[in-house]
């Protein structure tokens, strides 16, 4: 490690993966924060916004002028909302600075697939055809290399990551595919709605977006690639009264005859260079609670004899693996430094 | 309504089944508790046991004894654990009471599918042979007739209400049922144990016995006597920080092409004797939060063509029409009082 | 009880107590529920707002027009916010109409005190003498005479419970009364806010309104009243992460010397002919859960020797006791119904 | 920062408080953890004990041996049971380790004292007498003396870090200080209780130990040493439904007339220096979400014109400041750290 520092900016400070940005940033020893940015926020200390982060910091939110904000940094982290970002991240890149885009728009390669799922036309098709898809566990020499980022949606994470292994022909009936997922309520986002308002949702349990969620193309495009074939899979979101942490589990039915034990050893294998990926001891399946907070993904496998299935269940922290501290951990390898640098932490139990 | 009531007793009445039947039963009007018992509370009043009680009974724990319990009661709900409750149902039916078992020891016809999965021989296999699966959904006329009364699974009514419809020949492929569950703690019971100790709990989420929860077979049997063929299905139980409620999601692929509104008048006119089914209007889903404290279970179908498959979520108070509930319901109809006295009550939102 | 119903109205049903008369109204042997009101959802079925209302009730919503209300209803109940329920509790009034009005409008006797803490002068001066402070517990004769009903605000409810049988003179120090009360989430209704955004309350707890909360000059009365002395005392609201219950832990410094059986004795007496107020054991005290979804108010005491104070602690549900539930506890009595119909069920455990 | 590291020893590391210790030292830029003990689970790596802990060490639970244990360290932790840790302390000492313990043992500085309030006698009186009280605020200088530190409660900390401030003679009167507070579950410990069972917890608020919960002595200790006088006071702790987090909400007659801009200034000043108290800013008060896995002690405090009262408002995280945070800024300043070191990080908000 270098002493030599360099400069970021966030764009969209305001939201909690904003907060988690800085709240990480602050503590990794190769960066300054030098800029922040909010529109209805600019003007205040991001410590009025996020009390936590008060005695810590006192940036303090201005406008999003990429101008003045490519003066003061080396990399740009964009928490704006989709289609929002697409203007930020094509203007940043042309000041010549590398981006992290923490929003879904350039995350889906073919623009026809992003105006279909969006509802908007993408503006900015040649620049997607540049941006890097970020799980640093499947692209991680592409990452390196890349000026743009698309940081990937947190059930994504989840999903591709436990599914990944079994991409490789003849193992699981790529049709048979089935994602079930539940996630905390910070992955909707700092805006008040009926839907998230605590009486609501504390003591409820309930799926959304029924064979209709944004994340679906995103899954199905990353997991063709592996495949080398067009994935089609359902996938559920449910929602529950937690603030952070996306539990999925994973169906496919086994091609190739399994027993958990080897099923293990494949997963072991494919992620043996992968130090956020833990692979949990045999027999036994994640829980969100441990990686609360940190940039772990922990996965267990099951191959059951007597349905025919794999069932695989993995398990993030929405706003860390699943948003900022991904975005992090693309940041380390595009800038060169270590993958793990400044998120070699544990998440906060209990 | 004839002024003519009858007396139950409760037995095991020291567990939250226990104190959900009675909690119903207090405001039955039909109905007068007669008994309660529980080994380790004897002597002691119900309401120092569940203080939500206080004030509106003075019933005393006593010792089980089939003998006293019989003739002070009509029939007899056993909210005992499993293998016990055997030959208590065995005693009290032999003694002419009618009986409504909670635990699963009559919920399996087949003694060797019980002796599997439940790792004991059934001791009354005569006895299991005139139980009756107590789904009044399904088997409502020979529940009316039945004097032992197995009251299904929390996991179980809330899967085999979301498949039940789907299982006339030909409509989904009978080898692609994939049942993925989310319950609140109360399941578990009141014993306690580090899973469930408040902290390990609160913000997790985690999936348990994978491939191997003891309520599949159960759905298994339901499912394939309707269907008319063995049915092997894929079942996850998970565990969510909140006290009550299951939520099913049900995958199934499609033989007959559906598009949800065919799909929803499907269910309608299949559940439209069944006053507790709720079809959710078309394009809605249910939550927990809906049915918290009620015998209400709650439907919502989506077909997707997208994928081919059916997608069926199904929300039910664990404790309520996942036990207690339903216990009385069976009673209803064993009785031959009206299918909802006593259960007509709205659920406890928020 | 007579076969005789009264019909009643629910003007403002769209909030958590209007839901929540609903539920317990839908069960109440002497009511029917004629009509409903609500401005932003008036043309649509209240099962739509509230889900868990389905299958019990088909009413829709109307516009409120006192007029066509009062020829369908006996009793009006007002669930309007504060200032608002004024002139409507006015205007039914004329009308003939008993009127309980939930509202803070009508339950500070002196309209210089209600524009001092509410910012808004009172426009019905002569009808505001006529209101009677719905406690049932103190006001309980002159309730039942009353044509209007200031129904008591939840955190009032549950500290003047707690200290009415200490005002007798010479008991304890007035000067010293420090109230600290905790508070569940729908206390603050089902308008959308940050303070109230899930992951802003989960996992949190705050004071607020520190010693500015209106509720304080409603406690001071009724307290000062009872004491036949003008009261000032300190009161600090606190929010918890659960959706319902206000425990109040209630301090002031003995001028007798107390010790707590005969605190507890003091209490009991004073609360003999109360059906909803629940004295625990000696040495117990309360729990919101043992309360969550029923009318009662428990009560724990104990007399410091160490300290030379009383400490009295205090549970209800802040939408039942607090709300709706103390509602038609007045209900009953300004109808010369038994105070207990339709109240007498237990809470909602676990 | 010097290269040089010094090795420590977590002694009991199951708890809560051994796994916050080994979470939060794991980043510490001076210190390695070279043994941890834990009688129950001797021989298991402390990852299968607490999985959040996975992929960031390999140590492995042993016996506690004080002569094994002192070969591999420079500074030994205790996280034992209250009078277990007595024992511990006393033999650590004698091998000249120096010792940071958590438990009660050492706290109370008289053992008629300790005697009374934990019921057993002090078997090391001559060591209580050279055990200094860890709150660094208070005793920072003696404390980077000490070789043996009595890391302070709780519901202390937080009550003396609200308190102290206005223990100078004048500013309030000392007879009518009360202190209300509330907790997370996990202060409780990680032992299975029925009290601490998720659905007993969950939707449920409560006091416990009204009048006699052991914290009291500790806290009237410290006060009446700042105060110079003999201080005897109420506290009432109360239970939350979350897993961390403590808010006091303190109260005291005002004999010195404040006004709260003047409260808030006293308190600025007498906290100038002291890096982990954050006053909030005129008018606002805390929250524990946002000190939720930090060191951070958060105040608001305010002036009552009308009652003549302080009230203060305090938030910590009882597993950091609370406990292991604050156990490490006490080894910082032992072995002559910068205060902060390891500890200079955001709390997980949301």
């Amino acid at each position: 490690m270098s002493g030599k520092k360099i400069n970021v900016a966030i764009v969209g400070s305001s939201g909690y993966t904003g907060a988690e940005l800085m709240r990480i940033l602050l503590n990794h020893p190769q960066v300054t924060v030098t800029a922040i940015t909010s529109e209805k926020s600019a003007g205040k200390p991001i410590s009025s916004i996020f009390p936590h982060l008060a005695g810590l910091t006192s940036l303090v939110c201005e406008h999003l002028d990429p101008d003045t904000i490519s003066m003061k940094s080396d990399l740009v982290f964009l928490a704006l909302p989709h289609v929002t970002a697409q203007e930020a991240a094509f203007r940043f890149n042309k000041l010549g600075k590398k981006v992290v885009d923490l929003s879904a728009d350039y995350r889906l390669s073919d623009p026809s697939v992003y105006a279909m799922w969006y509802e908007h036309t993408h503006q900015y098709p040649e620049l997607l055809k540049e941006a890097v898809y970020g799980l640093p566990e499947l692209h991680g020499s592409r990452i390196k290399k890349a000026s743009l980022i698309a940081n990937p949606g947190c059930y994504p994470t989840s999903a591709i990551l436990g599914l990944a292994p079994l991409m490789q022909k003849g193992r699981v009936d790529l049709g048979s595919i089935i994602i079930d997922s539940t996630s905390g309520v910070s992955g909707a986002g700092r805006s008040t709605s009926l839907t998230h308002h605590f009486p609501e949702v504390n003591e409820g349990f309930m799926a959304y977006k029924v064979g209709t969620h944004r994340h679906t193309p995103e899954i199905e495009q990353e997991l063709s690639a592996l495949a080398g074939k067009q994935i089609t899979l359902s996938f559920t979101p449910h929602l529950a009264p937690m603030n952070r942490g996306i539990l999925t589990t994973l169906y496919a039915r086994q091609l190739t005859a399994f027993d958990t034990a080897s099923l293990h050893a494949l997963y072991q294998d494919y992620y043996k260079k992968a130090p956020f990926v833990r692979m949990l001891p045999l027999g036994q399946f994640p829980n969100v609670r441990n990686v609360r907070g940190s940039n772990f993904c922990d996965i267990g496998v099951y191959a059951d004899q007597r349905t025919g299935r794999v069932v695989v269940v993995t398990a993030i922290d929405n706003l860390v693996k699943g948003a900022s501290g991904q975005a992090i951990q693309n940041m380390n390898l595009m800038m060169g430094f270590d993958e793990e640098e400044g998120l070699r932490f544990a998440g906060v139990f209990p």
